[in-house]
């Protein structure tokens, strides 16, 4: 194995401390400048974040296979691709990451470090779209690193991209992500309380996509006509 | 061939309704958010709408080429390079996948599920647009097939981020997206009564692509100066 | 010769085409829509142009190398990579796409298709914008087609990108689409009799761009140093 | 070697003036047109940078390596990959460059083209935003070199992109850059005397990343579980 365990912790630490600081932090300083068009303050935290995306995923993916997420190892997991005593491993620095991104944005922006968030995000259409939009996230991992691995970091970025607008939630579509921002009372936050419930949908979307695209993406000769070969 | 005519109409029908989920959805959260800037509120529909098609292309292309557009299977269709039984079905996959994107943009945003645009885009400029949007795309996809396939998800994606300003329409240039947006009463909708216009231009267009792309991109030996080779 | 005169004179006139058509067509949509925030006009403005101009260089320079702008034409003249009589046939080509394109936005936009521009463009600032905007123009097409010539389509779009921003003019950089902006009334246009100014800063930065790219793209075997090979 | 040191430094001078023209003149030009909306300023200024650095990195990095920044030169003085001699005059090249850069965004724009900043921008926080920043700079080519050389532009231009909205300070992340920004009282400047400090942390944070990425980045053969070749 080229890197070693504590090489791919840490790569899954940093990766997801520097997302979260992104995430946080160019949420603060999005929702600071914009004068109250949140539409704005949007564009300023998405632009960032589907960037840094590409940027980590780029650096980091030789590394650890840059996770960043908890729904991402459950996948790899349910299909056999990571040990469950790695991915337990890789859950926990993705969640320390995290919390680690969060506290550096707010020291960075001048705010308490440790805050718990009061902003409501909560109700079946929230946790709908977290379930769709880790749905999404998975299927394009798993599709894009069948047919084209270099085209993941901008796949997965861009698909961050448009989440952030197509969902009611803003796509958190991450655990690890979901605990940080309950720890941040900025413009990316969400209550404690209404954690559990996005996470629990983040997995049921991540669990549904391993098979869907299981089938979806297996080739086979086909039994009525198999004039053509594999191409 | 690889993919069963199954997995090919799922991806038709996944692909169409992740791209109308995000044209609607990012149309409702843009709006919602823009404090009244429609400029803003289209540059928050634009982005996603580009960064999601740019995703969906490269997941599915391998699968069902992601056609997720009846003028883009109708100018495959033209060039003989889908058969007409295939290209029926993809149809049907496209349009019963837009109407169930709209519907899940519907669901996230508490939305009712159902519902009819009464957003009117007519008349001879709104027609034009349309022809030389889906002219446009049409001519993109054939000539980056033909001279760089791994381009087509990006080119593909900002040719509709451009397309989105340069016409008057904001370039549906899609009948399966204008199907679903006559059933949707948001930013993005059109009114029933004015979508068949449009997707007759579309049609239009696409069929006005095909013969002259296929000149454009034939490459032959000159007559009068046979000196140099193709390259 | 892989594609014969005609064909690459289409691709000349349909490519500046589009890309006049976006240039004017964004340009009146994001006026229209940006409530007089004019940087958000700007936005709706360059994000479309840069996206254009990925997609026609990546579908039309395999045909004729995507110029789309007498200023290059101009510059692989100097250099000798194009004949002066099919130089002057692009030139042509591209002027009238130029306009051809324009009036097309304004049949989108219900405009009347011949207008002539007021918008004032004038004084040495201005002058000096359009020099080094081309001068940056055509050094980065000799540079990325010597270096990466897969990248050329993105190195132009971004580079525009920026241009539009960094100069005091939001860099026309192409004499094509200095003549088609006079004849817009819009937000994008000049008035014509500002426009031979624009012209000639702009084939004066192309001129200065060739012999210092001449120089800095030049390997050579190192007199002093010689001891490594070239790379 | 295939480029001379005069070619090197040149293209170290052109690509740092090109990027401060860029970060300055697209300040002043989204300052002036975003009628005090500071988010939409930003985001003027975001994506002019990061496009050009795309830009100048595809075009110079095969001369000189495309630093343009004193933190990367160091960075990789300590890694042993450039002489100390030579890294001396890139430095210089670079200052001069950042300083032409600047003047020609204040000639473009009509404004005296020797400022000095009174933008104030001071304190721990501050600092710390640098010297992260410029951490996650230095790591992110040291990382990316390593894996996928030609996505070095891509992935410098969208660092910074995220990194002007995750940091407090908009991450200067750049000695030559920080300098040339004190001699522009514009959206983009800071104020001389707090230069030195801001210098100071980015050293810090270039310094921090070549160790922690040279130990993160080097494969060995683990002693433990030895079953797995290198990949």
């Amino acid at each position: 194995m080229a890197f070693s365990q504590r090489q791919r912790l840490a790569a899954e630490f940093l990766g997801t401390a520097f997302l979260l600081a992104t995430v946080v932090g160019s949420g603060i300083m999005a929702e600071r400048l914009a004068g109250g068009n949140v539409a704005v303050a949007l564009l300023g935290n998405t632009i960032p974040t589907g960037a840094i995306l590409f940027v980590l995923i780029t650096m980091l993916g030789p590394i650890s296979g840059a996770h960043f997420n908890p729904a991402v190892t459950f996948a790899f997991l349910i299909r056999g691709e990571i040990a469950s005593r790695e991915a337990g491993f890789f859950v926990v620095a993705q969640v320390a990451g995290g919390l680690a991104g969060a506290a550096a944005a707010h020291f960075m922006f001048e705010l308490p470090i440790v805050q718990v968030s009061a902003h409501f995000r909560t109700g079946p259409a929230q946790w709908g779209s977290e379930a769709i939009a880790t749905f999404g996230l998975v299927a394009t991992i798993l599709a894009t690193v069948r047919f084209r691995p270099t085209a993941v970091p901008a796949a997965v970025g861009l698909y961050i991209t448009a989440a952030y607008w197509f969902t009611a939630s803003t796509s958190f579509a991450n655990p690890a992500v979901t605990v940080a921002r309950s720890f941040t009372d900025t413009f990316s936050g969400i209550a404690p309380e209404h954690m559990p419930a996005f996470i629990l949908a983040q997995f049921v979307g991540a669990g549904l996509a391993v098979p869907l695209f299981g089938w979806l993406l297996s080739e086979e000769k086909q039994q009525e006509f198999a004039e053509e070969p594999a191409e």
